[in-house]
């Protein structure tokens, strides 16, 4: 009868995990450290290293895509990327990598620096990121400390080059960096393991090898020596690539061999390439491109079609796990020739509700305080030192010293508009508070202001507001209209499925939850009525109410988290990525308080009326969060904030004793109807 | 407008919290332990001391009841007593003590010593306990002996007593413990703070005194030694008590002073307990007595209506914070005085599903294997040895080392019922798998077995089943009929309010949820046959299929925990107190097979029919689980069952290669039906 079960037991090997051991001692033996699993819902993917993912999804004959970007000129450059590594990043590529600009002070801490760039990538953006690193004419030391510190800021994963030299007289030196073989030979001395490592491999041989075959050889050596897997410069054929690959296959070289993808975006780019490059483009290209050089659109069109063919029997030639596109920095034609290939993913699924960090720290985080919702860059700007981060409670491991505000207002912190895009849709002049409030309202409409400037931004959610928002607009729309200027909230949500489109999150089959949350300044006077009227919520609305000076006021547990998300998942344990902290909300205060004076009061001149405006809501409003505790029930945070209304439009009769005694009718003179 | 709020602040002190720091860091540091709170429903009750527990409870003018025992003389008595804990216990009292019998070997393990009924108390009833201790005749290391050994086993309060002296020619020892005075600056000098203490109070003077005055002297004495509050000895009228407490104030004496009251439920006890304590009885009660002195209900019914008049008294005198029954080891008269005095609790909010121990260690224990479910004694048995807890989420802090089976036969983890009795209720004499079957649907249904008898329990279920249990209980029967013999099972909770009378528990305004759980012993045959049809319930279902040799089939995560209990409350983290663990069940599966041999096959003869049966079944059958995680969904597990049956009653015709070739019919005999 045993053998029984162990014949059907083989049938489900695929979907089943069978264990069979004579006593359960030796299986509580083995399996100590592993109850100690961190990450409820995301399994696999939080501990793998690059070279590991790329193996288990080229096993599952899973087609995978990467992108290759490289740092900006600019400052306001950097940000554009950091939006853009957000935007392709949901299209779910297995990596992307930052090429190394040798005249860009690529290892320093500037903005645009390829170090910073990755880091950002890895940190903020939760991109697995790979950094280009080229050893030619570097000291040792110099490329130890760009690896330590690349380690340092949370990188695992090295290209390795040689580079460009510079100048022409360039020669080889005894004991330096001469090849790129040299750096992944250096690379696995001084960090042995740690480092996934790429390295270049040219489809029609490198321009300055001897031979073709020899190019062949120096890629083995790079293998040998210690790199993961290959990237190809780019090219035009995909048999040129095919071929590449048997020749490879032929002089014993196995470890993946990554096309690299160049969508041809216009003419200029193309020559330029081609020319850095010293490759040649093909002539049945030549003659399609020429006629229609001027024709920007119709170029890049062309080189969609063109890409997608070519990518397609890349992929059906059965030898090409994944595809590497250099996008030149531009989203439109790679996600184009992504989305025709079908490995553009439209519903990306988050494991989370807010995006995890690629940071190897940072991967069993499982739970944030709600107030960095809309900043979650922030949030982990201010956390990058802790130790550990909260695995699944906040109360456990969590180490809330979160860091300071003053050197914290970094580029990809700051708001992606410049000054003059935000006075259009702020105000170039504000008259009462009330003009606050209509800014408030534009941006929750996504309308224009009275200048007829959409306000797409708010100091505190630098993008339009999420769709799930959009299911409140109406209430938003209407409780700002008076004052009670929202910054933060979610509906109430009782078990909706996993997938769902727009609030589902983790993986399938499950069910996820939130209590209604909701953020908002409002003034003195409207929380002294709010007070009262939150009386009658009670239990049911926990409230936290605290001005910029630490004034607070709470009906919460000092020191118990408030779950607000929370799902539930076959087999799995509960997860609650977000809570309302009492102890972390004080610190938020800090920093959204802190963003009406450095984002909005400063586009004015001092003393000014307008920045006077900004600093008196500044100074003396209340910032109000709601948790509507009861959430199987329509959320009721509305009807708090209307009954606050109602008592501020209809104040009850004050007390007798209270009332200022009337006057005798003919001692009050007409023209005088002001209260004594 | 600052002043305003804070005016508002002011009349809401009592039911919020109010905190003003200048600066966030300020408020920071001082919440980095605070944050690490561990116990999401249990607020208070989990850390505080008796004393702090007594002193809350008087200060919200909140009486309550406690409970005094003494150790039985059998081990089966200790059985019952033990059982007497947990039905008492449900009524909520503030604690119970235990008294010292220096006659009955009362620090030793014997299952009847005064020590092991303390912590039998303590540990399994999850009861605060006061263990007595007497001091007379004995040697400070034997004392610190008691006390050392006391406190390892989780016991925090001593009753601290001189008690009676052996034979008639004590006399007092230079140094030695003459009277509870010195036991107390004992306590208080080896153990430090460690301990709460409680000491005697005579409120008509001991009878050895000198005098009432002397006697109150002594007193005072005990307290300032250290004491913490005191017990009265049993009187008979309301102003003997008051007296008495006026007469402690007045020298001086502020501890809480506590009645001991004594419900008189007897002729011959209340004869002989006031020979023991030289008490007399008054006039107007034995008026009553003495005429129905041979008719015990009528005296029990007059105890219950004298002590309830008493108490009346007591609680109405506003010097009376709680009342402490002398129960005499019985149950009736102390639970109907309590129920008339309103202070019987008789739906006892349940903080977690299960009951919390008492142990200071484990009080942080927020989650536990659903396998013990029935079984919580034998849980904590196994797990005595833990370091921690694990806190709110199994994978974190567990240690999954579980004490070994072959020291664990504990007699409080034994059957209540005799042999004889067991023998009743699962058969004098089995004949078949079958006769096994019938005794788990006489269980289910709570109906008599073919002998006539009610089967009240089963080796894996000591009590009948529970109320939520009897949900399913058509259900239950019909799978029983045919083998598939059930253990334990929940049916799927989809948000019913914390304090539902059957499934709530946590604080009120909560919603507590479950997903559907069923765990069966049956034929490996089914076993077979359930495996095809759980392939069309994935992933909806988990589940895992063990026989006694550790064969192990499942389609669960080798170390995630699948939370099968959980509850969201206002203002809270999530709790999840339940959970079916991978890990776990190893060891649960040997108890749980071990289970058939040591209660069941053991009653029966070596070889004899009826424990070959009982020895089969644990041989060939197979422990399952079944999970359903689509909680929102009716339960499924049922038609999982149902499927199995189907496919057992009409297998799918055989593949045509695998079917025997037909016999042509002229060769195949009329008589010879059956199959090739």
């Amino acid at each position: 009868m045993v053998n029984n079960v162990q014949r059907v037991d083989d049938t489900w090997r695929t979907c089943t995990k069978s264990n069979s051991s004579g006593t359960s001692n030796s299986g509580g033996e083995s399996s100590k450290e592993s109850s100690r699993s961190s990450t409820p819902v995301l399994a696999a993917d939080r501990t793998e290293r690059l070279r590991d993912k790329m193996r288990r999804r080229t096993e599952s004959g899973d087609h995978w895509f990467s992108l290759e970007f490289f740092p900006p000129r600019t400052a306001s450059g950097a940000v554009n990327l950091v939006s853009r590594f957000d935007r392709m990043g949901s299209g779910g590529p297995l990596f992307i990598d930052i090429t190394w600009h040798p005249a860009g002070d690529p290892g320093s801490d500037k903005e645009t620096s390829s170090m910073m760039i990755a880091s950002t990538a890895v940190n903020y953006c939760g991109l697995e990121s790979i950094l280009h690193l080229t050893c030619c004419n570097q000291t040792k030391e110099k490329i130890t400390g760009y690896l330590s510190k690349a380690k340092h800021l949370g990188l695992k994963n090295i290209m390795a080059l040689r580079g460009d030299p510079v100048g022409a007289d360039w020669e080889e030196e005894e004991g330096g960096f001469n090849y790129a073989t040299d750096l992944v030979k250096h690379i696995r001395c001084e960090f042995d393991d740690y480092f996934d490592i790429c390295v270049a491999g040219y489809p029609t041989g490198h321009p300055e090898a001897d031979s073709y075959d020899e190019d062949l050889r120096h890629l083995k050596e790079k293998v040998d020596a210690g790199a993961d897997f290959i990237i190809t410069q780019l090219f035009f054929r995909a048999d040129t690539f095919l071929k590449f690959v048997r020749d490879c296959r032929a002089i014993g070289i196995t470890c993946p061999i990554l096309p690299g993808i160049f969508p041809i975006q216009g003419y200029q780019s193309l020559r330029q390439l081609v020319k850095l490059s010293k490759l040649e483009v093909p002539e049945e290209i030549m003659r399609v491109i020429e006629p229609i050089k001027d024709n920007d659109a119709a170029i890049r069109n062309y080189g969609i079609e063109q890409t997608v063919g070519m990518c397609r029997v890349l992929l059906e030639s059965g030898n090409v796990p994944g595809l590497h596109f250099y996008t030149l920095n531009r989203e439109v034609a790679t996600m184009e020739v992504l989305r025709q290939l079908g490995l553009w993913i439209e519903d990306p699924r988050r494991p989370l509700p807010w995006a995890v960090s690629a940071h190897p720290k940072r991967k069993v985080e499982d739970v944030r305080p709600i107030f960095w919702a809309s900043r979650p860059k922030s949030y982990i700007y201010r956390t990058q030192d802790w130790d550990d981060f909260p695995n699944g409670r906040w109360g456990n491991s969590s180490s809330p010293a979160f860091g300071e505000l003053n050197d914290y207002y970094l580029f990809y912190l700051k708001s992606k508009s410049s000054k003059d895009a935000l006075l259009k849709m702020w105000g170039e002049e504000l008259t009462s508070e009330q003009s606050v409030y209509k800014v408030f309202t534009s941006y929750i409409k996504a309308q224009p202001n009275c200048a007829g400037h959409k306000v797409m931004c708010l100091p505190w959610n630098d993008e339009p507001l999420a769709p799930e928002t959009n299911l409140m607009m109406d209430e938003l729309d209407k409780v700002n209209r008076r004052g009670v200027l929202t910054i933060n909230s979610q509906p109430t949500i009782n078990g909706k499925p996993s997938d769902d489109p727009i609030v589902g999150w983790g993986p399938p089959g499950g069910y996820v939850f939130q209590k209604a949350y909701l953020e908002f300044f409002t003034s003195s006077e409207n929380v002294t009525v709010l007070l009262k009227v939150l009386k009658k919520y009670e239990p049911r609305v926990n409230y936290h109410i605290v001005n910029v000076h630490g004034q607070n006021t709470t009906n919460a547990h000092d020191m118990q988290p408030n779950a607000v998300t929370w799902g539930i998942f076959p087999g799995r344990e509960i997860v609650q990525p977000t809570v309302v902290d009492p102890v972390s909300f004080m610190y938020w205060k800090d920093e959204a308080f802190a963003l009406w004076i450095e984002q909005w009061a400063k586009l004015y001149e001092d003393e000014s009326p307008s920045r006077m405006i900004i600093k008196y809501i500044h100074d003396n409003y209340f910032l109000v969060n709601l948790v509507d505790n009861d959430f199987p029930l329509d959320n009721c945070l509305w009807q708090v904030i209307d009954d606050m209304f109602e008592l501020l439009d209809n104040p009850p009769d004050e007390q007798p004793t209270e009332q200022p005694v009337e006057q005798p009718a003919e001692e009050s003179p007409v023209e005088d109807q002001s209260p004594k």
